[in-house]
């Protein structure tokens, strides 16, 4: 699969509206749970036929209709069917490789966006997960490719009733829902953080080849939550500004925070950026400082040693008449002229700040 | 022709409103076809005089009158005046070299955009045709160059009376024929993508010389779709705001859908961008790499062996009074003392992390 | 002369609305002429007394008055107060070195923008000629630095009744002087991407040290259409949004059009500036290409026969103790070992890609 | 703790509104002051039972609210509970890593930015101090980090009735702090400037290998200010506009005097982000500079004796028929040889400049 | 003094409206001038105590107060207690480092911009000053650093009755000074044009290791124009567009004349930031070529010498058996051999194009 852009090919040519699940086929059925509650009770129940879901549409309660699989189309369809969702919407719930998106029709609200996470396997890679939600004044619908852990807390706070949740309408759920996952944003930009500043302590003491390779992985990663967060700021300045009826002004202010928080991560986002290019060039430079050692080391032994031995062949040569050849003090003279000759050499060099 | 600008210019000097054809003269005549339906039926007629073209525009039912080949201004000019179309759309229309642009004139709406594919023969060229829309409240007129398949399954779902074309009006079918375009951007995008993949392996991996030029075509390639989607976003979103009349309110939402895969594209376009960026940094980094080893391998090889010429040159000399050359262990004791050099020296290159 | 700033401090002192001629002086008189049509006749006349021209501001018929030379600022000055225009504009006149604008008095509009050609003489510099429009209802007074051929056509087509010009008002004789400066751009700007595309091919198969000089050239060329050509923009959309009670209704499609046109010369020019940006990074490349080449000779024969050298040192030394030399084989020998040592090394060599 | 990204990835799973203390556990108790002055009075309370802080809410004169220390979350929920706000603020006021910003309530205006100042004992490390502030017609609550100096001339004119604070309200006041804040990052930026000075010197006149170093951090801190004073702009443009109630139409002008200075602060830290930019590519060239001067010194010696080494080996060689070796001048012409070859070396490299 | 930013510092602390004199304290007293005109007179008069001036502020005649030397702070308080102008501008007008700024109280106008010039001395350095104007209906107050000669001819203009100043009002005197000062931004854009000019001339034919310090100077003082005239275009478009109404509709046009060649200077500030970028890629590719000449020569030499010293080095071996030394052509054989290997060798370097 291409790492930079996601496949989605495969669909071109069918008529709009057709849901196509793009994405690894999840092995497995089609999780279907519902969370109904109000300020009194909450009551969970386990999903096997999708009808039985259609009932809690209506009821005074606030009900979380959780969908955790998203490859069973004909159930997803069913449930759009009968809760009377546009069909173009449907495609974009199974549809990986969809951008992080809002659409408010006027009865309820679609919301597309992006889980992040480390691999549990290999801490370097990103892993991401499509999430869909859907809300009305009663309802939330969350569309999951699998079952994930990041949503459990809030379910366990509604059942235990701790805290707000209970007292409050299906657009605070929602809220809860996006700020665990933008809360999770923090800890891989933390991540990347980490070893933005370890790879710099590299750099800074002792570069090595690969150093480049760790710095294009890290600024890969950056682009890569980039691309995923940065349309998720519309998304919440659509929510906070209250533009939509579905969400009360008291629910603005905690979509603000939400958004505050999208901003403090575009931020840092931004000064890796600026920090990794410039790591770029720092690299770069201790490419160039280390041709100019070796170099440096060359040509001291060559500059050192070619005259000499120059020298040293004059006096090898076979001509019959070289008088020096003769002379008694010839030969430790010569040395002394040559060791006078390095020792010039060496101070030159030293004076360059080459030694 | 140029690769990066289009030749216009020879146009220059003509009054406005003057259609002359830019581009490659395709052989063979002009096909022109009607695709008239309802919801009840579909007809397709094969037209020889552009004159019989005309009953159309007023029927009650959708008809889709399809150009294909730009070569034959008179045909078109001859359709303009029937219709009543501006003289400078049919210059629009004509004119391959034009920009991705929409007219809205109260009574149809024109649209010009761009096709793009992958060369038949050669898959690294990007091949772009020019297409131009006019769309009123019962027809759509597509102009092409040349006669395209990209159009052709929607044709046969209008005769088969598959999916709801044949419900919706005029609007719908210019958005279907939109979507199958920007449908296809898809799978030239990634395919860039697979081979934005394919150089970055060898680049980490095995970098060759002709790897930069790998990077500069496709830069240019990213360059080239960029050139052509950008505008189609201005386009997509006036046709998605409903500021068009002809556009109903229910098929907004389509064009929004096709807006929002454009600008998944301009995204998946941008992070190629700084990709290949980032390549080329790490392209320049690599020869600098390989320089390194070059001149760590001379500099080991001249360092170990120049001081040992000059030191056996030195016993080469053929001075009289040389008292070493007498010494009985003199031969052996120099092997010694040279070995001995050469081991410090490839410790010290060691310790250099040159070996 | 300055080749990236024009010089205009001459000017700097002296009160506003002083009409001071920027520019080269150009030899001779200024030229005159009146072009007098409506819808049934269309009369010529050479002015040589500029107040000749005076009549022509009120005859219902719309009167093209041009003047070629700029030099004249007396006979400019006559002209503008019998006109009543502002003195400022005077000097944006005869200024050559002012910036393409658009100023709307209620009774007249006045435009400066520039045309631009390739030299007679020198293919590769581009000759700007500052050029200014004032229309109101019925006249047009068109200012250029000399005659120039660009209008001639147009001229010419008013004379013979050809096309729609004598049935249109003075707003639209005013787009079709703009659409024939606009047109000239496409002619420049593929030269420039006609010698881009040689360059490149130039770069990826046998750079030269010029190379980079050609690049840089082109750049500047590029930044100095790019400086003309930008402005012109906000001039056009004012026009083409109607915002003057001068320009007609149905003329504002055709200023569009022209508007289109210097959108479509701008994204050639931000085209051109990404790929001339590009070809700097290869051009870099291939110099440091070059180099390791270079590098590469040098560390073959120097790692190739400087071992030897050393090897045939030693037995060149005059030890009276050394064995081999009384040895029957020893040359022999010792050849077979220094090509051995060849071959080996040659082999690493070849295995480094070196060869 | 990372350098570039702050670590709030604890908090991750908790529900909003609870306020966790992200930073440095301090020390100590938290101090709790009250200066309570009007136009007649100025008297301060140390305050040990955060209740005692209740009845100044109500009061007709102006209440100063100092907290120092955030890790009391208790007390600062006290305080929260009685005086109505938002828990989500109390949250940001303990959160040391949340981002300067502004909340308007329509009875309180809550705003939270940074105070930064360089390390007492390392001043080349910047320090920052997350302060929040809360006020509404008769009180200020400002919540820092520590007991800070900032704030104590301030504190010194009320009490000594200096200056028009007195006179004021409570937007003046908030108004006086954050203008001390500012006041400081001068202080700041002037540091870095001087450095950026001292860098640029040495750079142009003796670049040293770890001069990169230093424009990295400079950068690095550029770059940091940028951060936490860019936000600031909105959040002073804001006050400065008089969208809020609670500042009076004359304290705007104040606010306008410190977006100002703000604004200024950003001149600065654009104009130094060139610079350093600017400084970076010196760097690089002065490193290309010296390896060009190493590999000069290494031709020139290598190219001088190399050809002789060559030219005394051939006298060097023992073939028996060498007629050269018996001449009687050989030796001397030679030498005479040798010279002159090293004298037209040397003269052509003094024509290359390359001595 | 720092280079880069300007040293403020030291009024931090102090309450607002301090007037504390930033810069170098000029030496001598302050000159206060009055020069009181209408149509049809005009007296000028010197004040020395700056009481007399009070009596202008209500003639009808317009009266340009010019105060010369910014250090007497108490003059310029008891001026702005009289006139009743906001204590913060104060610190603005004798704040040399403050920022061009304007500020409309509805009685009065306040603007603040810079005065630059080419250094007497230095013609390489620009010296900046501060400069303020208050206008209001009947009244200019202009505050200098020091006696300047650029608003000189206005003066004499007045007393001469040139021109039409003396039938303006006080914003058209204002006017006047600000084009005064923008005119002189054009000599000095001109003059940094003409340095690049002849170092891109340089760079061209023989570049020096120098030419990236004049590259770095130029880009500097770039830089440093453009952080202090970009701020004067919001001025002057806030002048231009008639939101005060102590500007004239009449003036407004003369306004946007300053303001169209603010943009004009700006347009020439980005072409040469532009141009030097590319300046600076074209030094470092010459440095790469310088490189490659030098390693090309030593190459030649080195791959020349180096085979032909080993083969000597052979003959000149002691063995006992070597048939060739007793060979009678061997040694001018041995000649021939290495010849041709010599010619061979530059056969190859010529191709590869290295001689």
């Amino acid at each position: 699969m291409t790492r930079y852009v996601k496949k989605v090919s495969d669909k071109a040519g069918l008529p709009p509206g057709t849901a196509v699940h793009i994405g690894e086929r999840k092995p497995g059925r089609v999780r279907v749970r519902v969370l109904d509650y109000d300020r009194d009770q909450a009551t969970e129940h386990e999903i096997h036929d999708i009808r039985e879901v259609f009932r809690f549409r209506d009821t005074p309660s606030v009900s979380w209709i959780s969908i955790d699989g998203l490859h069973d189309i004909r159930l997803i369809e069913q449930l759009g069917a009968h809760f009377g969702f546009h069909p173009l919407f449907l495609e974009d719930i199974v549809n990986t490789a969809s951008r992080p998106k809002i659409e408010d029709f006027e009865s309820y609200v679609f919301i597309v966006f992006k889980m992040l996470s480390e691999d549990r396997y290999d801490g370097r890679k990103i892993v991401s997960e499509h999430v869909s939600l859907i809300f009305s004044e009663r309802y939330v619908i969350s569309f999951q490719e699998r079952e994930g852990d990041m949503f459990d807390s809030i379910r366990q706070r509604i059942i235990s009733a701790a805290g707000s949740l209970r007292k409050k309408g299906a657009d605070y759920l929602a809220y809860r829902l996006m700020d665990a996952v933008v809360d999770n944003y923090f800890a891989l930009i933390e991540s990347i953080g980490e070893q933005v500043d370890d790879t710099e302590d590299l750099l800074l003491n002792r570069p090595e080849k690969d150093t480049i390779h760790v710095i294009h992985r890290l600024k890969s990663e950056n682009l890569f939550l980039h691309k995923f967060i940065f349309p998720l700021r519309d998304i919440l300045s659509y929510l906070e500004r209250g533009e939509s009826d579905l969400v009360k002004h008291e629910t603005g202010v905690y979509f603000r925070d939400v958004y505050d928080h999208t901003i403090q991560i575009m931020d840092n986002i931004e000064t890796l950026r600026d920090v990794l290019s410039g790591m770029m060039d720092i690299y770069l430079s201790s490419m160039s400082n280390r041709m100019n050692e070796v170099m440096k080391v060359l040509t001291v032994f060559a500059s050192l040693f070619i005259p000499l031995t120059f020298l040293v062949g004059v006096y090898g040569m076979n001509f019959d008449y070289m008088p020096e050849l003769h002379w008694r003090w010839a030969y430790p003279v010569l040395w002394i002229v040559m060791v006078g000759m390095g020792v010039c050499l060496l101070v030159f060099f030293r004076k360059k700040k080459w030694l």
